[in-house]
């Protein structure tokens, strides 16, 4: 595995114990965890000294067939074998993205919508740093039965992002999702797959040839160890890191309630970009788009490469700013409240209906976020205007 | 004239003259006229006793070559001969929406964005009451460069509203709005041509027969009296009465920086249900309505009939009910809580979840607004969601 490791063996080992007793996402294995560690987790998991009934049959009934820790054991070898590593959270280059994942919440949907706390460990293949692939990242996936339209579209956006430096992230999958990897690969750029199996057999095997290309100069990820299958319930858990590692989701083409609903309100409860391509409305792989953009108010129509680095760009350099010096005014924003600051021009001023269409609200409720940031001290009124106010100059330490 | 005249002919001939002093929409005339009647207005303006500058300058030019009240009788006979009508405010069939204009500020666009204010009077040829006309209606209009998408979707919208009773609204021209005029003939429904000219005289020729087809089951109706050339501000000024005498407004194409832009934002800032139909990303015809869903968040994407049904029946029910007897308690709601109101089913329960997706808010509005609307008795709470409450039963007057 990497040298760069920074965790012990024993935690790394747990995790992926961990993984192989219950699904990624597990909302109680990641709290006792967060908790009390891997380690201290998996001794727990196997005394069978569990709150959660179906977590406990699910365990008992996997821990009496296999050692996990032994299955631990044979999934580092293999990675070893196929040149696939193993990142944990305590590592240098562990995806910060994914931790957004720890405080989702998500009405309805029974397990599936319960089950989204961030991965235990990643594995991956490829040589890039997953924190620096993610970094500047969008996500483009869709359906697998894409139009000669979607395959297009698809082709000239992640075509563009790429060329603009932005990582090109998808699920491998036959129609948009593949297209979004092989343009990227067209075009000198960087895509990461994240996969719902293990990453020595990438699924679908139809695009086999393109998956090797992906681990020479990309990245191959997921959170099964090697061998792991692509089973159904898989691509759903899968779903939630595409969302949460990336900056922004771009759905291409999407059929009547497809998966891709599914991810976008995920994307908009993250508060990452949701973004949608519209297309005709006489094609069915359109119909679940439009579904999107009339159900989920914060889902953007986006139809090419600037318009996406408009959305992605605006959160980059939001995000950009914290490192900076956290600004406690800043950081107990309202939803609405960030929403208008992010959408306040870096320079100069703007009237308060130009900033709701910026912002994507009403221009009552800009005018009043604007009191209160006003009051916080965040944005001046000036004659024709509102605009950010200048940061203090940095007082020395102390 | 039509036999349920119900203003003088005074008032009738002055508010004709006023039309040719200065362009329907005109804030300054429409305001005297509400504070003294349109015969007083047309003396002081004759007179040369106006405050506003650029209105006294274009009145002197005007009524020093010719007399007003002249031209109005004039336009009068020729309308009498064509078998045209002349509706005024205070005719049982004049339409109700266009009064909302006496309230709409827009911000920006000069001049034309000012001189909004309602018409002075109708020019209308064909049978129908415009009031009946317009209490169900819907704009579809669109480019006039159409490719063979916009049409078959107009065709299909047209077609469909027809088939349920909307009349439908729209500018006579070339592409989209004749495909729609077209389409309603053909489903035998009720279609109305709003012009920026004269009646008599509908542009462009070219629809020539079917403006006689509209005429003979339909309305050809117009601010500018019989003669009146289509000048190109005219299209403008035209427009807010689309936007204002219907419930809402379908885009189905348009170009960039089209004109469709400024009817969408009116048909927004009067509360009008706004709606566009995406397209091809590919397609220039459909660079505009991508625009305006990127623009103005209130705008909604409509991908067939009954989604328009669903946007302008909901609004055509909540206005149905205000007649029934003013709810204090629903008139002081704000937005949010009002949007919730409408979002409601008529019959049944409704869980939060489905009504923020309905009303287009988020679960978290929804919920604070649910507790206002239920202290304000107007919704509760039942065990799987809630109701709209029954209103209680109507108690003897006195």
């Amino acid at each position: 595995m990497t040298g760069s490791r920074a965790g012990d063996d024993a935690d790394r080992m747990a995790r992926i114990a961990l993984t192989w007793l219950a699904e990624p996402g597990n909302r109680a294995v990641w709290q006792l965890v967060q908790a009390g560690g891997a380690e201290a987790t998996l001794e727990r998991l196997l005394d069978g000294n569990i709150p959660e009934s179906t977590l406990r049959a699910a365990v008992i009934s996997r821990a009496s067939a296999t050692d996990p820790r032994r299955l631990a054991e044979a999934a580092l070898h293999r990675a070893d074998r196929l040149g696939a590593r193993v990142v944990v959270p305590a590592d240098a280059e562990w995806p910060a993205g994914v931790e957004a994942l720890s405080a989702l919440e998500l009405d309805g949907g029974g397990r599936i919508n319960r089950d989204v706390r961030p991965p235990l460990c990643l594995w991956v293949r490829g040589e890039r740093r997953l924190d620096e692939a993610f970094a500047r990242s969008v996500a483009v996936v869709g359906a697998r039965a894409a139009t000669s339209y979607g395959t297009h579209v698809t082709h000239e956006l992640a075509f563009g992002l790429a060329e603009h430096g932005w990582t090109v992230v998808s699920g491998g999958a036959f129609g948009i999702d593949a297209t979004a990897h092989r343009a990227t690969l067209a075009a000198g750029g960087l895509t990461v797959a994240v996969l719902a199996c293990g990453v020595d057999r990438p699924y679908p095997v139809g695009n086999a040839a393109m998956f090797e290309q992906i681990a020479e100069s990309g990245l191959l990820m997921s959170e099964w160890p090697p061998g792991a299958e692509p089973l159904r319930h898989r691509f759903l858990i899968r779903n939630r890191v595409i969302a949460a590692a990336t900056v922004g989701t771009v759905i291409v083409e999407a059929a009547a309630r497809s998966g891709a609903v599914q991810t976008l309100s995920r994307t908009v409860a993250l508060g990452r970009r949701a973004m949608v391509v519209p297309g005709p409305v006489t094609s069915a792989m359109s119909v679940g788009c439009h579904e999107l953009l009339r159900r989920h108010p914060e889902t953007v129509v986006v139809t090419g490469t600037g318009e996406v680095l408009e959305e992605v760009g605006r959160i980059g350099e939001y995000l950009a700013e914290v490192p900076r010096g956290r600004d406690h005014a800043r950081d107990d924003l309202d939803e609405d409240s960030a929403l208008v600051l992010e959408a306040m021009p870096h320079r100069g001023t703007v009237g308060p209906e130009e900033l709701a269409a910026r912002a994507g609200l009403g221009v009552r409720t800009v005018l009043r976020r604007l009191s209160l940031l006003e009051m916080a001290g965040l944005v001046v009124r000036r004659h024709n205007g509102v605009a950010l106010a200048r940061p203090a100059r940095r007082a020395p330490p102390g």
